[in-house]
């Protein structure tokens, strides 16, 4: 006697405009995730790292790393939305709401904003608006994301198609906008590793994040079940050997922190993330490769009734095997250059 | 001058009946182990994931995972037990009595309750049952095992046999003795991941747990010195290169929690694993496999004057390399099919 | 518009003598760093493990292992002084000078003590000392290094040549300031893990730790990061595939804290480090080697005004893929012996 109580994962026509999934598994993020975060990516940014630090500006206490809130309300939506994914094409108008300390207890929803059956009616592209949440209720972060998912039986009819729209940026006036009255003359620029301070970032600079990070398999995987993150594709080895590329795909967003991590180096004060205007994984990753990054400034703006903080708007290009001193992105021919594996589109708020 | 302090484990004519072992390091749970342990196995019980979920029907705060306690009870014993051990060869009539919160202590006693030379005299069965405590002496967890463990001497002389009579399975009267009473109309099937809750699993009833994991030396590395488990089989390449496998082992304990974590796909309500009637770990797993599993619904019970939540004895398999969908377990002849490495016999508590 | 924000490091010219640097990235420390410290070296020492065991003999709560101090307020420093090191050369006068707990945070500075131009004059040794302090200032760690630094230009003026004169050894008299007064006759030896107490060790002695560890290289990189160390070399395999060995370098702190925690076998009540006298990485290690250690007593001595403990100094030796019954060290003609990775000078407090 079988049962279908183990089957997993939705197809491309069980999605429906609407719908709302409110995702399994909330979950109580630690100090012990923190330093587990820490020990896979080696980030260094003052206000997480030290409760002084983060206490003496106006924080309550040092919040978690904005990424790690990311990856947790992300991977809850994994098991409902992408398990059948094929791929994860991308995110847009990504708001950080509100600081997560440790302690707080995130959950996620997903609500289904558009959907599109692709020509060959084996897949089509789903469109959900992600919101994480606090215990009470209150939003933490919300985001847009698209991916690529198969479907269970071609013949199956497609649905009328919806494509949202979507803002190629998040407008200044809506970042941060329960970050806390920091004190900002508190703010010790050497303790936080860089003279630069937002007024020092102009538009069109380029900034080499000078180091690099090799993946382990052991590495990736740690993390993404750190992050309840259940796609087959990280995990499986004897399956993945069947498959296009032989080897467990690492998940794009250990490349999103690992490029956060390795921006310390020239943007050591650029403490929180308030916003992904838009991100793209270029290309997939694997235990072995290198992982380099660089930034271009895009934008500078200031935040409406903050005189304590500005934001920068920053492109965050991660490389793999090969060093960003020349800054690569395009070839002359306009394709993504060579080694490019992620190219993302931040709010990032420094102290003024 | 040279000294023997730095010798350690015992052998087979070490053990006498009755002798009671009062094993080194005391260790205190917290929340950097519950970290650690959701990063290497991917748990996703709810009750263990939010402290708002456990607290909501009435626990007074999350329990950490019921086989984070086993393996650190488990590992204190090693140095004492099974450090000369050839093979771990079951366990027995294992009962996890209270619930353990990050911040309890925990210690570790076994006694001798059985012995047997083998008959060629090289090696003996040593069976312990091992309790863990509370820094409060409170009981925490109980377990027979028994081991094969080397002799020193071929020729030092044997004991008198004493095997144990063991039951086959932990009576339901006997599960679970001090789990809170739980308010079951505030467990929330949707954020616990599954709508299935006692009364839904029917003996006979198969599962496959959908999902696997390939393991990485440093997983398993990381996660048996976590619990102080220091057998050289799993850590020391250079001495096992020498030796049968080649390869380090891994600490079957990890296939149990890999198994344990796999079964959410199918099992997401049976939240706390009350006994473990019987286990046997089939067959050696190293790096590089990939774990799967499966589960039987053996049994289900009543727990006497508990209104809240029922029993249900699953056999939970994992296998190595191979897909469950068929359900692996015997071959035609009846010996253990290709690829099972774990083969356990638990009690689980759900939600009624 | 390219810029050197992320410019990161220091050549041997832009050393001063008197030169004082504030590293940069305060850290707090938590439960969370401690399981994952006891995950990557499986510690065993009671009184860090232990709550309760700590608390009964007179520690308001259970201290982090030293070595844990050691790395974080070492790691500060490299992004400062030796990022461009070609080798880690010598540690020299090490004092733990306070307990640490989880919760507090720390800083370092580090103040050039002296400079010494290679002959060849594409390098030179340039000796901080570093100082770690908890958030209200309190010195917790001292010590000296050199390291051997590239320079930018060969051409660049060479320095006075500096050279600082250091002790052998630190005097017992200056060992544990801030140790709290304990209540030996609440420590219990059988938790502890060993019947051996100060006066039990004898000058001359020697014991083989008798375990070993193999190390993986994510293990290594989760380490090193946890401490916010970003020396290159144990990072970044695409460039170091170019380099002298091919492969990542184990962080030298790493073997430092694997010799300490198998050094549990034989010294199991050895339970604080007080100081490091001396410290040389004889030898690169790599992932894949198994480390194995052993140690001499050297020296006995009490520590004045104190009748709870008493200090014994000890060499403590790591060697890869080598077993140490025969406490390798030497070749007859006085080279290091094949397989020595670490040679350390330590004083270890022990109750009397």
């Amino acid at each position: 006697m079988t049962t279908s109580k183990g089957k997993i994962g939705n197809f491309f026509e069980d999605f429906q405009i609407g719908q709302v999934f409110t995702h399994a598994s909330p979950r109580t993020i630690t100090l012990g995730d923190v330093a587990l975060y820490n020990g896979l990516y080696g980030a260094r940014f003052a206000v997480q790292s030290s409760e002084p630090f983060a206490q003496a500006i106006g924080y309550p206490r040092a919040p978690v790393d904005d990424l790690i809130v990311f990856h947790i309300v992300f991977g809850k939506s994994v098991a409902d939305i992408s398990l059948n994914a094929v791929a994860n094409l991308g995110y847009a108008d990504c708001r950080f709401l509100e600081p997560v300390y440790p302690g707080d207890t995130l959950g996620a929803v997903s609500e289904v904003i558009g959907l599109k059956e692709n020509s060959n009616r084996t897949s089509g592209v789903v469109y959900v608006r992600t919101t994480g949440r606090k215990q009470s209720g209150l939003p933490v972060l919300q985001f847009v994301r698209w991916v690529m998912v198969r479907k269970r039986h071609p013949s199956a009819p497609a649905p009328e198609p919806v494509v949202p729209g979507l803002a190629s940026r998040v407008d200044p006036a809506a970042l941060a906008p329960h970050l806390p009255r920091l004190d900002v003359s508190r703010y010790d620029d050497q303790l936080a590793g860089s003279p630069y301070r937002w007024a020092d970032y102009a538009v069109g600079e380029k900034i080499d994040h000078a180091d690099a990070m090799t993946l382990e398999e052991a590495e990736h995987q740690i993390a993404t079940r750190l992050y309840q993150n259940t796609a087959r594709v990280h995990f499986n080895q004897h399956a993945q050997a069947q498959g296009q590329f032989k080897r467990r795909l690492v998940y794009g967003g250990i490349i999103m922190s690992l490029a956060r991590a390795l921006s310390f180096n020239g943007l050591a004060n650029a403490f929180h993330i308030a916003a992904i205007n838009g991100g793209r994984h270029v290309a997939p990753s694997f235990a072995g490769d290198t992982i380099y990054a660089w930034s271009e400034i895009l934008e500078t703006a200031e935040i409406p009734l903050r005189h304590d903080v500005g934001a920068v708007r920053a492109r965050l290009v991660a490389l793999k095997n090969r060093a960003c001193a020349d800054f690569p992105l395009k070839t002359a021919s306009g394709e993504d250059a060579e080694g490019v594996v992620l190219d993302l589109d931040l709010w990032l708020v420094l102290p003024r």
